[in-house]
């Protein structure tokens, strides 16, 4: 695959509070900030993944994007995203990028608080294997591991994370703190 | 003035629907994106000032902003940003840059529909001389022209526009409408 400086590319991240969530996707060209997406999520509901499919649907960026990041697969507490189910609503290859490795017995042991735990249980099972690339952790849906590698790498400026998925972050933070925490 | 790459600029810029009205600041250096502020707004309110003072005073990048960049000095409907009390409240210089000529006797007569006219069309004779530099219009407050077109340049990515501004100007819409309105 041919790295192309036109590919677009989007990061979604989330911030929450309260009982108000949100999540914010960010739109690069190669590193260059193009557009954002904005939607609000239910705090521990079970929401996001069709807000995301909905979001992607309608953008403009539709065709042009390359793949989806994504910063983990639960938003807004324990709202779920279904990276099997955004890849075969969208055609879009979905690649989650996190920094830090998920401890899913954590996880799956907190999910004991919320409802439907065994369905939240099961959308995270179906996300796969967790893959180390450098000093990120991966799962996909929709491409394997070399492509998604060369989106990654397509996608960064500085440090190991998709541009897109840090300026979401940044974006995501502001909207719930005021200004946003953690570096670009 | 010797530009500087490591040097920051915010750009505010609103987006409001019915009663629901926000400001969005990007801070960047240079062109690179560092982070985001963010405030809701009075629509038709005369609160922006108070909320940009409040956001740049408690922001972590305070210190190493050049200027602060405003979209126009209307925001969320007619609330009226005042440019020399950012300027004297944060020690930070103010620059207006729009792409359209501000139509100011349209403005004036929209204002009659909205409380505190007098106030309002006082706080925007108070922002001074509209310059044409380029292809924009531009407000200052803390500094001269000479120092603004160098805060312009630096702040350039591509067009006539900070990269701040148009970042958080895609922000701010696509918070309001789902979806970002417009170009980078």
């Amino acid at each position: 695959m041919h790295v192309m400086k036109e590919w677009r590319f989007v990061g979604f991240d989330d911030s929450f509070r309260g009982n108000f969530g949100c999540i914010v996707g960010c739109v690069t060209a190669g590193t260059l900030v193009e557009g954002f997406m904005y939607a609000e999520i239910e705090v521990d509901g079970l929401d996001v993944t069709d807000k995301i499919v909905t979001l992607i649907r309608k953008s403009k960026f539709r065709n042009q994007l390359k793949c989806i990041f994504l910063s983990g697969i639960t938003f807004g507490g324990f709202n779920i995203a279904d990276i099997n189910r955004i890849w075969a609503e969208t055609s879009i290859p979905v690649i989650v990028v996190t920094r830090k490795k998920p401890n899913f017995d954590e996880i799956f042991n907190a999910l004991k608080n919320v409802s439907d735990t065994e369905l939240r249980i099961e959308i995270i099972k179906r996300a796969g294997r967790l893959f180390k690339v450098d000093n990120v952790f991966i799962q996909l849906a929709g491409c394997d591991l070399k492509d998604a590698k060369i989106f990654v790498n397509a996608s960064k400026l500085k440090g190991n994370l998709p541009e897109c998925l840090k300026i979401a972050h940044l974006v995501a933070s502001a909207i719930i703190h005021g200004e946003s925490r953690g570096k670009a």
